[in-house]
């Protein structure tokens, strides 16, 4: 099997069977796409014993965003390196990455069949308490272990040229950097909020702030993130997470991969109003703000605890760890602000917000998502964690 | 020729007849070893008509530095990629590339024997208007042309990859920001000033600050830098300048290159009342505070007047270039500070300062520079371009 193809079902079985240790030689294996095929095919491969493992292979293009945008199939490698670092600096918190075949573009994965998707598990209401604290811990984990704090000079040097992912990040700067603040052919402004785009569009004081941030993404390599780190990124069961779809990793802030979670937690709880009665989505409304708050001091407090062993004399002195940490607080916001424009108005939507079925209803939290993504960015520097919260707190209270 | 060796005189002969067009076939050469071979084998190869060409060997170990600290070859190669990108972006102030051999870690560069290496000039006296100037555009050319500015997202990320230079970067990481901050064997610490230094390594806002700048300068990956652009690698002649020895080229912050010459300006203003008389010590220090503020404007104006031409709509508002470059003076002073603080008490240090026949004076003049060195670092994001040269003017005009 040598010279890529496209999977067939077959090709997934053996694909499994080859390089899973875990089945049985002449076990029957069952096969399902479970995959949408827009960028990927993903199969499930079963035993009859109900075990499975998980076959994703890259596709050379994305579906979903235009006819014909072409994209390398090397993501998978770039997957499987960042799984594999991810998953030995935060085994509890990455999806276990079993075998690569990088002629195959291929990835044979651990199945998670019994957990939920994070965003599913927001939108139908599930308890998902303690997941937040724990990908906050996560991100503590794989953002130090492979920033300046952990690694000598030249090995990070190494590792950010060996993790450059150039055409993957080009689709980010596009899609998060270029398109939302022009009127682009391929933004996807919601019926209703042409008039909010537009006034976004002319707002230059926030272009200077999002020039800020496009600059600080493309040049700023703290640590190897995820870089597409949003609540569909993560599958989660009682308190645990796993983070998984890591094609887009690179080296860049930190903040960007903290920020993107905190822009999916807001994404939630702007929509909440437009699935709820007034009392349930307050109420969820609260738990989205108790998640952003136990993301930011599950991460923050064991970044702070980690920095403490570093080697570097300079960068362990606490004062200056602690304010790093409050630089990528501000880099959060800021990230989190331009997440929450992008899906708004830009190419690639969210179901909390797109999928609500009434359309004043969805229309007045597509522009509560805008508005507050402007808010982020704009005072990203004056804005503490506490304050943040106490402002989402009084929003849902009082059903903004 | 295969297999890497140390070029003997006829090597060098050999090397430059076979790969320069400039020689008749038949005339004699003339060789003559130019370098110290710390580092490099620099050799002449001139022609009876006078005309001629050098060939710079690599050679595996800094002598210098420490018995056997030994260094990869493999710098030769960078430096002959970045002599090509400067030297296309700005022909007027780069060193001519004429061949680079990569199994023999050997260039093939102009000759610029009529020209003056400038520290060497500053140290005798010599006129050097409108060298400053000159450099301050040709850095505005190259940094300008390798950033985000200039370059698609995609590109700049595949130039960061190809252009790394891990083990010259960690280099540069320990003698400007390891070493100077601690009591470290490596450090050569002048008589008389073990006490200032014993000060400095308990200052720890100052330390703070630095650990600031050695993130900035192993995350930040604006553009592609000389990486040690110190006076004694710039070639003088009337107004023009030639950059060479580029080997510790790699993508970090503007600042590091724009501060490391201020810094080297400011070491002659540190050493100059060591060599002359006051009232002509007074005089060339003026000169250096226009050397200086020259510098500055060359630099900040050819950078914004290209950024008008930029293809990301986000980074050519006006307000945001202007605070680019306001951003960039503040890394100038803090990497200014820490080239001023290792050349006084680091591993490496200047004729400047450590040439002055008098043991007094020269002790005064090096403490001015470690003093310099701590206030430029505290005063890095509060000290206008103005405010450094009104404040250097004073400390001339009253022999301090």
């Amino acid at each position: 099997m040598t010279g890529y193809h496209e999977f067939s079902l077959n090709d997934a079985i053996d694909f499994a069977r080859r390089h899973y240790g875990g089945f049985d030689g002449t076990t029957a294996l069952a096969v399902e796409e479970i995959g949408d095929g827009n960028l990927n095919r993903v199969f499930r491969v079963t035993a009859t014993d109900g075990r499975g493992v998980i076959v994703k292979q890259a596709l050379p293009y994305i579906r979903c965003i235009g006819e014909g945008w072409p994209l390398t199939r090397h993501r998978a490698a770039r997957e499987a390196q960042v799984l594999l670092r991810h998953g030995r600096l935060s085994p509890e918190g990455t999806l276990a990455l079993l075998h690569h075949d990088d002629a195959q573009s291929a990835l044979l994965l651990e199945d998670l069949s019994g957990w939920r998707v994070w965003r599913q598990a927001l939108l139908v209401g599930d308890n998902t308490r303690g997941v937040a604290a724990a990908l906050g811990r996560h991100l503590a984990k794989v953002l130090y272990g492979t920033s300046d704090f952990a690694l000598p000079s030249a090995d990070k040097r190494v590792e950010v040229a060996r993790l450059a992912n150039p055409e993957l990040c080009a689709t980010t700067d596009t899609v998060f950097f270029n398109d939302p603040y022009q009127d682009h052919e391929r933004n996807r402004v919601p019926t209703g909020l042409e008039a909010d785009a537009a006034e976004l569009w002319s707002d230059r004081a926030l272009k200077h702030k999002v020039a800020g941030l496009r600059l600080r993404f493309q040049c700023d390599a703290q640590a190897l993130l995820h870089g597409d780190l949003h609540t569909g990124s993560v599958f989660v069961r009682e308190g645990e997470c796993r983070v998984f779809d890591a094609e887009f990793g690179f080296y860049g802030p930190m903040g960007f991969d903290v920020g993107l979670v905190v822009a999916n937690l807001l994404l939630n709880f702007c929509g909440l109003p437009g699935w709820r009665q007034a009392r349930a989505a307050e109420e969820a409304r609260f738990a989205r703000v108790e998640d952003i708050r136990a993301l930011w001091k599950g991460f923050s407090e064991a970044f702070v605890a980690q920095a403490g062993g570093t080697q570097s004399p300079l960068l362990s002195e606490p004062g200056f760890v602690a304010d790093f940490v409050q630089r990528v607080w501000q880099d959060t916001l800021g990230f989190a602000g331009t997440e929450l424009i992008r899906r708004t108005i830009g190419v690639a939507h969210v179901a909390d917000l797109d999928d609500i079925p009434d359309d004043n209803g969805r229309e007045a939290c597509q522009r509560r998502a805008l508005w507050l993504g402007r808010r982020l960015i704009m005072e990203a520097t004056t804005l503490s964690p506490l304050g943040l919260c106490s402002w989402l707190r009084r929003m849902a209270a009082e059903g903004e």
